[in-house]
């Protein structure tokens, strides 16, 4: 069993971000799983998506259910094996699992941050990384990797430090996003800052005010994101027109109501969104999904792909699932086009998986073997001298 | 100009609901268009989804803009031509647009219904309509037509009133909600009914209260349907990543804020939301969305669709559109094999159309073509000698 223990790094100088704004000091937490080879070249930085943190791998010394969100692949003797690798997780700046973001205090004010917390980026996010590497004495990843939002990280770092980094892992993502998927992003933010309780977004206790968290709203957002991330295939299969009281085993007809939980998925979405309003932070919610709104590398180019591609020199292996329509396989296939115009060296794999969007989060057979072989190939150029 | 002119007819017999239940009085909103013939043959009923109303075809006088929901494909010498047919457009019991619904008073209690108006079905609303026919005089219609939630009454009436419906059309319809369709219903119920102003459903104005129209929730129950209606390629079309500055002419880059509109499609759904929440009773999208998920024919048959649809003795036309991903092709190709299995005579069109669900309102030429047809061929049949 692989127990993780949480770090904090703090960071004195100031970080410049995209919008021309600045964060004047800030913590990063972060964890690290395996040891660090002496020439330094085994460290795989894991970037998360929007609800996740951190916590990668491993379980919390004590505690029951801890595992990271990618346990079923980052560990010793897994597909991204932590007895060879040395893996890094770490919270990205405006989350809520303890890096720098909205509910702490602005060193500048000396108020809580709230909705004043600078909007960041993928870039910004990745620039943080990359001081933190520097702290850790890490010069070159052997490899970045994420899914969704963090395979947006894990190719931006391969087009902002194009020498740090040997190779990408790019899941589950997207060049960019689409309008539908800035569409579900808006409804879910609209949900949030329209929620009284979300008072502008300062709604924090403090000494002159207590808590008011908006818990409408980031119910609303998780239930709109849980549809999005599921295939149509697997919610009929998992739900289907199932009623919620025929599966406790009472009554199976209607309660002809508008506001009673009636069919199992309703009560599934109300969970779902009750659980994530208990420990989600509203305005990182906000931040997050408006990073997935901005990234675009192609923007500077007049929207061509492969030449904002061209900086990268990393091999790529690109990850995509079948069922998956928010992050569906074509943009990941518009990724490894760009990459192959490029004449860059590209692994792509599309998984037959039923799960839609969550796949990348799922212990499937296939999925962990092409990992898994990756990262063996990934360790062969480690050994093998330079 | 096809002049419009709408008209209540009250029913002073209670009329018994599926839930149980029953209205004890009522009126339905109605429009005609066109002469019934002296055999009352050439009838058409038009059910109407989610938002729209009676007011099928035609426009108001002296109101600019003021176009029937389904004018493109209704009127004299259009695809369901006036000239030829007698066409009713009625008002659905709950809707908010003349027909009794929640904003009215209760006669049992003399309050407004509110979130007590009961729950209405498909069933009910055809029991209302065959009602209606009764005192127009209509014993059996030529055609029973409607698309989306209108395409459920269309089959529900062939199902229930066998033997007064010559054609049921079917378009862009399902013999039932998916899981996914109801969890989209839910979020948008949980929205309106988590807002504030909601204040249980009795937010309308009366002598001890002024009206709290629940807009928020509206606003994102309205911007959820919208996503849903398009599809992914023509919203991409249509707004792409576009940003709301740049199309005004000014500044190109990003604002970098959460919360102001940064892409033209998030100000689309704004707008759209907005003016829905203006115009849309909170309680009627409640009871509306839950009339959607409840259809099921095939229920009460073990889920057997060629059973429940044993009954049937009415010609069909099925239409739907290839980009629908909120009724998808292949819903309606059930529906084609359970009547093929029945062996009633089916005509069935997939329409290549990029807009997604939309399509059905939408003036496409070969869709129209169809529809065109589909009529003519009724209109023989309803000229021949029986």
């Amino acid at each position: 069993m692989l127990i993780a223990t949480p770090q904090s790094m703090h960071f004195a100088a100031a970080l410049p971000l995209q919008s021309g704004a600045s964060i004047r000091a800030y913590d990063l937490s972060f964890e690290t799983y395996g040891t660090l080879n002496a020439d330094k070249s085994n460290a795989v930085l894991i970037c998360h998506a929007l609800n996740a943190s951190h916590h990668v791998a491993g379980v919390y010394a004590g505690q029951d259910k801890s595992e990271g969100w990618w346990d079923t692949m980052i560990g010793p003797g897994k597909s991204l094996d932590t007895n060879k690798f040395f893996v890094i997780g770490v919270n990205n700046l405006g989350s809520c699992f303890g890096s720098t973001g909205p509910m702490h205090v602005n060193p500048d004010t000396g108020r809580i941050y709230g909705a004043d917390f600078p909007v960041v980026t993928v870039e910004d996010w990745v620039d943080a990384q990359a001081r933190l590497m520097d702290s850790l004495g890490i010069q070159t990843l052997a490899a970045v990797m994420g899914g969704s939002l963090g395979g947006m990280q894990a190719l931006s770092w391969a087009l902002q430090f194009p020498d740090r980094v040997r190779h990408a892992v790019v899941i589950a993502s997207a060049p960019n996003l689409t309008a539908e998927n800035i569409a579900f992003n808006e409804v879910a933010r609209r949900a949030i800052v329209t929620d009284p309780d979300f008072n502008g977004g300062h709604f924090y206790a403090d000494s002159s005010r207590p808590e008011t968290k908006p818990k409408r709203g980031l119910r609303i957002a998780r239930m709109i994101g849980h549809i999005t991330y599921l295939s149509d295939d697997v919610m009929n299969e998992k739900f289907g027109r199932q009623l919620r009281e025929a599966v406790l085993g009472s009554a199976a007809g209607y309660k002809y109501s508008t506001q009673d939980v009636e069919f199992q998925i309703e009560s599934y979405l109300r969970y779902q969104g009750d659980k994530f309003a208990e420990y989600f932070d509203a305005n990182t919610y906000l931040l997050i999904t408006r990073a997935l709104d901005y990234f675009d590398p192609a923007r500077g180019f007049d929207g061509n792909l492969s030449l904002a591609l061209a900086r990268a020199k990393a091999k790529f292996l690109l990850v995509s699932f079948t069922t998956d329509w928010r992050f569906s396989p074509q943009r990941s296939r518009e990724l490894v086009k760009a990459l192959l115009d490029n004449r860059r060296d590209v692994s792509y794999a599309e998984i037959d998986a039923p799960h839609g969007h969550d796949a990348f989060l799922l212990d499937d057979p296939r999925y962990m073997s092409v990992i898994s072989s990756y990262f063996d190939s990934v360790l062969k150029e480690t050994e093998a001298p330079a």
